[in-house]
């Protein structure tokens, strides 16, 4: 079985039109699938106008009790349920989730070193028989950038960290692509010019841009994760703009395709 | 197979210490249950944080735009989350859900005849395919009191109507037991006296207690839901405190129990 899993950020879900344009092409998109999704641009905006002000380290935010409440609101229910039920219209059986239910995804407070990030999770262990349970019922899992210890505590994990761990435990049992919908159309060459897409990386291409400077920067810590998600067995990671979803569910060149070895090419 | 759903109120969810016995005792509950949960006092409080007062009409919310998504983000949110999460730690797998999760309850928003309601659902359809896949893989659904048309739009639900909804509609299959822990130990002779509970009501006793005064006002539409839930082939109803369901469920006398049929008392 095959098992696609696409996850979407802010650029998507802070625009209603642009998620509604997603979700249709998400719709239309084939096979068993899981949308995972973040919320924060919503989450920094409704804490402001309750007085309580997004902190950020390296662009990770540091949740307080209060912030955890604020983006466990927003993330699980306001935008959560209502991907969910825009998915239901489009007569996608959709379900929405946090790692806390059915133990979806259980994490550890992330330890405190330098920085004290409060109650964020770093990923432990993912249920892949409550997947397999709800995918086999032709249901489609929506999960949302929360998680929990086990020990009753909700923990608010990042959004990309949860779309690998998914589709790295799953591809024990199925083959599965991963899909980062970002706000650029893929790897670029030139980042000035959207139609310089790098279509295809494998690690011996991806050693040559990062010499050559051409990939650098955020952009670095995405494709490491890509290639990590790799080899622990996912088949491939794509990056690309939400509207060419449907191309590279195609297997269009639309975006750029992260693979692991090098035949894979020829 | 029996299942017993169990309905909680703002007098338990309000106060973190009583929603905590509660869960224990939720978790020492037997056999296969589901629980549902309001949460209109918190998401009441946090309204008026965000300046959004509430309005209610005989007891029931006006749902305009903003308040629909306050109560989507503290039921299916805020307090889904932490019960699922508390229960995750008592060792019941818990899963959250609203009606718009694996199309559960699809309604219609309420018509306006002399008041208009705003995003208020009337059930019309409940999945009881996805409760048995969820019951059969031993989850435990935890439904909060938001809906869907299956459109795209959210509606805030009444609980109570939830919980005899998904218990008329799952007696077609299992035997179903409803409980509705509220504020009161039960049905009382003299309201001022928590030991004076009308242990068993049928149908006949109801029709005396009505006549002698004994119960009146917002005790009928509870004792009426019931009956109606027993008409459709729920097998009791339970009405009594959070604290005692354990002994409700033990069969032992601890609050109403609602019965249809007189030789039921004999």
């Amino acid at each position: 079985m095959n098992v696609s899993i696409i996850k979407i950020g802010g650029n998507v879900i802070d625009f209603p039109e642009k998620l509604d344009e997603f979700l249709y092409l998400f719709s239309r998109f084939p096979g068993k699938k899981i949308l995972v999704h973040g919320g924060g641009v919503l989450a920094s905006k409704f804490g402001e106008s309750l007085g309580v002000m997004p902190e950020m380290v390296d662009g990770r935010r540091i949740t307080d009790k209060d912030t955890l409440d604020i983006v466990t609101m927003v993330y699980a229910g306001l935008i959560n349920k209502q991907i969910v039920a825009k998915l239901q219209a489009l007569k996608q059986n959709a379900l929405g989730m946090t790692g806390a239910d059915g133990n979806l995804i259980r994490s550890v407070k992330r330890p405190v070193k330098n920085i004290d990030y409060g109650f964020v999770g770093d990923i432990q262990e993912v249920n892949v028989g409550l997947l397999q349970t709800l995918l086999d019922a032709d249901i489609i899992p929506v999960v949302c950038a929360i998680t929990h210890d086990k020990k009753g505590q909700l923990l608010n994990t990042n959004a990309d960290g949860i779309a690998s761990e998914l589709a790295t435990n799953l591809s024990k049992k199925f083959k599965v692509n991963l899909y980062f919908c970002f706000n650029k159309a893929g790897v670029l060459i030139d980042e000035k010019n959207e139609n310089s897409i790098v279509p295809l990386i494998n690690e011996e291409i991806y050693a040559e841009l990062k010499k050559e400077n051409v990939i650098h920067s955020g952009m670095i810590p995405k494709l490491d994760n890509a290639f990590a998600a790799l080899q622990k067995g996912v088949n491939h990671v794509w990056i690309g703009k939400a509207e060419n979803l449907l191309l590279a569910a195609k297997g269009k060149l639309s975006g750029t395709t992260i693979e692991r070895h090098k035949y894979d090419l020829y």
